[in-house]
């Protein structure tokens, strides 16, 4: 009974391991539906999203049943309700790459993000999408420096999102107002998707050592 | 022990419920330093959200305690799993309302909004502000009926995006390209806080019944 509790935890594990795959996916795709104005790739992410809310939404019950029939204590429990956290954090970044998937498709055949802006674009979707692939990993192997390391990506990712800023506010933007929000509110769902990348790692912190990590301003 | 254990419950739920109160005086604070342009009330909601952090810390802390040490099962461990999700879904209400307060701040001494927008903004706070209300008030009295009015709330919220969108992109709009900036994504923010009421009335329904609400694509 024991092993099987252990393999039911660890399968939780796994399954989270392979949602992150599937956000990753999702983020590479929304990316190349944005920036090449493909909206098959585009309609595909939007639809694959219900199934990783039907999947987060089994883990979920998984958890529950875990604490209603095993009553974990100590590492246990802290994987448990870490868990239940990080399926509800990898829900939400794939409703964000289906939020960049949609304004790829209301675009459509239109690029939404001028030219100017696309290196910058190229460069967040980059370092999101190796974020989220990088919380996985940590959540697999618990590895605390790979954890700690997803804390500076972040730091790129603020550069990024300020240069977009600049290039948005200076006194030459000559793309137009739909242009400047649908670049506002694409920045600002890559920037969430690294948070909840970044706040994954804090978990896995916490589940190895028991104490919720410094500076934790996000935190939970 | 019993008692005590259940009256650590009740602990949990009336500071979740005191934790809405603070978040509401939040949205409200932001929106009157958005809209009169006051720093120093803006200054206060970002001060104060920092407190929000550590009550939702704490909550969690106690949450996972009663996890351990009364292994609560069945609709006792409902209200538990749920406390922690709501925990964090006021703290990220705490942060958004925050972020308005950012933007004030920002702009100081100028109006960040538009004149034009003031009164779509006005009615999105209020209504933010009256769900984030309802909210605290489903959990405390645990009241369906109460819960699900909570999406009609938000379908008035999405209009005032919708309307919010259509005079950004009009072929009128004479304020420049860092005011639709800020629109758009303080117009985000609103209708971030107000998807986070409907996640807590839902997570009401699912404590009370035991079943996962019907067309809840935002679940978890």
């Amino acid at each position: 009974m024991r092993e099987t509790y252990r393999e039911q935890l660890e399968s939780v594990i796994e399954d989270l391991v392979s949602m992150s795959e599937s956000v990753k996916v999702a983020v590479r795709d929304s990316t190349r539906a944005l920036l090449e104005a493909d909206d098959a790739i585009a309609e595909r992410v939007i639809t694959d999203d219900e199934r990783l809310d039907r999947i987060a939404e089994d883990i979920e019950h998984r958890c529950f049943s875990l604490l209603s029939l095993q009553a974990p204590v100590a590492g246990e429990l802290r994987i448990v309700v870490s868990a239940l956290r990080m399926d509800a954090e990898l829900a939400r970044m794939g409703d964000l790459a289906a939020h960049v998937a949609k304004v790829a498709r209301l675009r459509y055949p239109e690029i939404a993000v001028p030219e100017k802006l696309r290196p910058n674009f190229t460069r967040m979707a980059e370092i999101s999408e190796r974020m989220v692939g990088t919380a996985g990993r940590t959540l697999k192997s618990r590895d605390i420096e790979l954890a700690e390391a997803l804390a500076r990506n972040d730091e790129e990712m603020d550069d990024l999102r300020r240069s977009q800023f600049r290039l948005l506010l200076g006194d030459d933007w000559p793309y137009g107002v739909e242009a400047a929000v649908d670049v506002a509110l694409l920045g600002r769902y890559y920037e969430r998707i690294a948070d909840h990348a970044v706040s994954m790692g804090r978990r896995v912190i916490y589940v190895v050592t028991g104490a919720v990590p410094a500076g934790s301003a996000q935190w939970p």
